[in-house]
């Protein structure tokens, strides 16, 4: 949560003795560095940037996670590079490591795209991209960027039924007030925010008019914008942001205008033109209407996995005959369940919305239903595991895991399905361990993982099971060949459709050694 | 319902006196012709046309519905016109007038599609299309397609919810076993009825066999398949099943490869390749599957479009925006509901087959919840209509109706949702007509429609509903000219996005004159 809307707290803070004061430090699990968190909110380095970029117009981006980065990376490679970027993140032990890193000239993230990591050097290296935790920053800002999270807390029964859900703003709230409170009377602020359709009319626009009035400032200078980016972290994680068609409005029409022209100087709009929507509440549905959409399609395909297992019926060729019909080519795959920070929480996000920012009952029930189907998709996952498991005795079992992250070719595990699963799994059996190409550290389960395949199968599984369909498995065939190196008669158990069992050796049968989600064996 | 499994009761009824038999007619609703319905099952023609056809292979259409019929044109026109068609139907009243028509010389359907007039007097031209009512052709047939009906039966209650549904297969049985008292022993019969996963190798081969056996046939030599048409009778009738990725399967690798070798004869497979499923169940599934995938997205849709309304938002322009990206491409646009012959059952098929085919509890409740709430927009509808209405105190007044098939370009009025949109309307306004460029009779409500726009025009109408996104409507700026030409200040009221503000005529408002169905005006 921004904690930032409280300045005269923190200039308190800041007066305190130094006895009072502990030091406190931030790991990075990407770098492995150790950085001590300084105990003023100044940056050091900050005005030494700002000075050498007097010429350049000045983007300061709110939020550093895994979209903030991106973001300020394509913002700060645009192609005359006419922008200064920083970005902005808060000085505790969870976040302070991504400022440190970036300062240190490390990237913050794990990507399977080359192109971010180059965009930072480039970056770093044309000195036009720094991190701060001093939020002083805002004031000097032309533009900002709001980049911060925004969470659905969601509470579940024991049987995986959604039983409560909300939006608590506080967090995103506090966030808006530490820009009102000191950007520039004329500045573009531009929503990137996931967050409930009604958002920037309703609470935004109001909270920075309180903060401008309270400021003696004039309230109409101000431009306002949303515009949803539609980032995927892996291999194309920087062209998702930067060649990708944008949707953007204004809480008026300079601000939209404002909104334009700043999108047409970063993103190759020539190529993937811009769409302006009417109010912000249009875009702001649009964002959580297309995830809502793809969280059902999934949502959809779960229930047909079971259909199809017991059925005797290969679910993936099915889809894949049905989407040679350009109607249907949005048909998913089946697999272990949808995950990711986006899929897992927006169809919520609108449901609410409709309750608490219009008033109105909210009548998207498919929606708020996928949500709670999908986030129940582990628990069927590892039911069929397990009854495979089961079925062959193999209870105390090596079992290797293959990806944690949430989907192929990410290193994110935020909401991923497989930390779910591996849980249930662990009540079962005791001995698993995990891989992951583009994942050193889960972090919600305070886990180092093992990143290399060939070190990983030096150990000899009698079970392996694919939880996460990373590409990376099978260039050169190196996950065949690994197989087929190995010591042991093993079970494989796909549950994302990766592997193709003609590759398998050939004494690997299809009712002994390998299972596949959503893939009827024979009708049971 | 097909009653000819009781061949002995059909010799007995032959026998009767002429005193015993009372002459019956059937009426087209496309010549208006009335034919009497021959007291024998026996067609006169229909041994002169095979005599005439003996040099080419027979295949024998099962039912002559807007699938059959197709079917049996494309087979008819296939490129070296190898086939002989005979299609099937019964001899009664509600059917015996396509029988009539075909082999008057009359196409017994209306559709957009120039093509399908040109396949159909090609064919009479070449002689080698013909239709009866007499079974006794079954026995000489080489191929036959089953294209007869399998509709789901259900229950509602007040407020629209699905209370219970059924597959009741007396029918579908009885017209197989019509094929198996009479078929040759080596025939291939290729089911494209649309069944619940499961149906051919659960029901129809267990009835063959039977038959096989009360005949003392040999069992093995019969070949059984399944490939699924996608038959869209609109603008590209013909090309929707010529010109398209046909999936199939069949009982085993023989009739597999006969289906194979009869589909490449007759369908563009070069262009379009076949897929081969493993086994019946396959396809069968892929079929539901695929109408249960987009039932659903329309039922998505229909939840979004009342947020939408509420919050002031064009929901039109918002999936425009969204489309661009290919992974939404299938989003649905907001509209009046869906209907046709497909979407508004097959996802029930597939629950029922779950629980009655394999015995297990259906997990498809985003299908089933679909076919419910899609039954239910058009009350949804009549609500959005009749809220406007009463809004301008109108009352009693003339209301126009444009369209009521189910969908554009296409003369089908099965399970329209035009067609309880306009009983409900008929509750609260007495005078209203309705129009549509391909629907000569509207059979569910016996009412003859307007085809023309311009005669349905003179009629002056306050308000106007467009309920079908018939893009004639559209051509040369017709219905612009004619709204222009119009005496009275008309309200008009899109269900179905179709009409653009910016051509209505200068004095039309969007707050007084314009609305349309998933748009919000201004937030409420």
């Amino acid at each position: 949560m921004w904690q930032f809307d409280c300045l005269e707290k923190f200039k308190i803070s800041q007066q305190k003795t130094g006895k009072d004061m502990q030091k406190r430090y931030s790991s990075s699990p990407i770098s492995g560095k150790r950085y001590l968190i300084p105990t003023t909110d100044r940056e050091p380095g900050l005005e030494l940037f700002l000075d050498d970029n007097k010429n350049r117009d000045l983007v300061v981006v709110q939020g550093l996670g895994f979209v903030g980065t991106a973001m300020s990376l394509v913002v700060a490679n645009s192609d005359d590079h006419q922008y200064a970027v920083v970005g902005v993140d808060q000085g505790n032990e969870a976040s302070y490591w991504k400022i440190g890193d970036i300062n240190s000239g490390i990237l913050p993230l794990v990507s399977s795209d080359p192109l971010i990591e180059e965009y930072f050097h480039e970056s770093r290296h044309r000195n036009n991209f720094y991190a701060t935790q001093d939020i002083d920053v805002f004031s000097k800002a032309d533009v900002i960027i709001v980049d911060i999270n925004l969470d659905v807390t969601k509470s579940r029964d024991g049987a995986g039924n959604l039983t409560a859900y909300d939006v608590p703003m506080d967090g995103f709230k506090s966030a808006i007030k530490t820009i009102g409170h000191s950007c520039r009377e004329d500045v573009l602020i531009l929503v990137e925010t996931t967050v409930p359709p009604g958002t920037c009319k309703k609470i935004v626009y109001p909270l920075l008019v309180e903060c401008f009035q309270a400021r003696g400032l004039a309230v109409h200078r101000f431009k306002l914008g949303h515009s949803y980016e539609r980032v995927m972290p892996g291999p194309n994680y920087i062209h998702s942001i930067k060649n990708f068609y944008r949707v953007y409005s204004g809480i008026d029409e300079t601000s939209a205008e404002a909104v334009e022209e700043f999108l047409k100087s970063v993103i190759s709009t020539d190529e993937y033109p811009l769409t302006r929507l009417k109010n912000t509440e249009s875009t702001e549905m649009a964002k959580v209407l297309e995830n809502s959409y793809r969280a059902m399609n999934i949502s959809f395909m779960i229930e047909w996995s079971r259909f199809a297992e017991r059925s005797g019926v290969d679910l993936f060729k099915v889809v894949d005959a049905i989407r040679l019909r350009p109607t249907h080519v949005n048909l998913m795959y089946p697999g272990i369940g949808v995950g990711g920070y986006c899929l897992t929480k927006d169809p919520l996000m609108a449901s609410w919305a409709c309750e608490r920012l219009f008033g109105i009952a909210s009548g998207l029930e498919s929606s708020v239903k996928a949500v709670e189907n999908n986030d129940r998709m582990p628990m069927f996952c590892f039911k069929f595991v397990n009854e495979i498991l089961k079925k062959h005795h193999k209870s105390s079992t090596k079992i290797g895991l293959l990806g944690v992250a949430y989907g192929p070719g990410i290193g994110d595990t935020r909401f991923s399905p497989v930390q779910d699963f591996y849980s249930r799994l662990c009540g079962e059996f005791q001995d698993i361990q995990c891989q992951d190409p583009y994942v050193k550290f889960w972090d919600e389960l305070n886990l180092k993982i093992e990143t290399s395949l060939e070190v990983f199968f030096t150990n000899d599984f009698d079970v392996l099971i694919v939880t996460t369909a990373h590409k990376y498995y099978l260039e050169n065939n190196l996950i065949y060949e690994l197989i087929a190196r190995s010591k042991r008669e093993m079970i494989i158990i796909d549950t994302v459709g990766l592997l193709d069992f003609l590759k398998l050796p050939a004494h690997f049968s299809r009712d002994r050694n390998f299972y596949v989600l959503g893939v009827g064996q024979n009708e049971s």
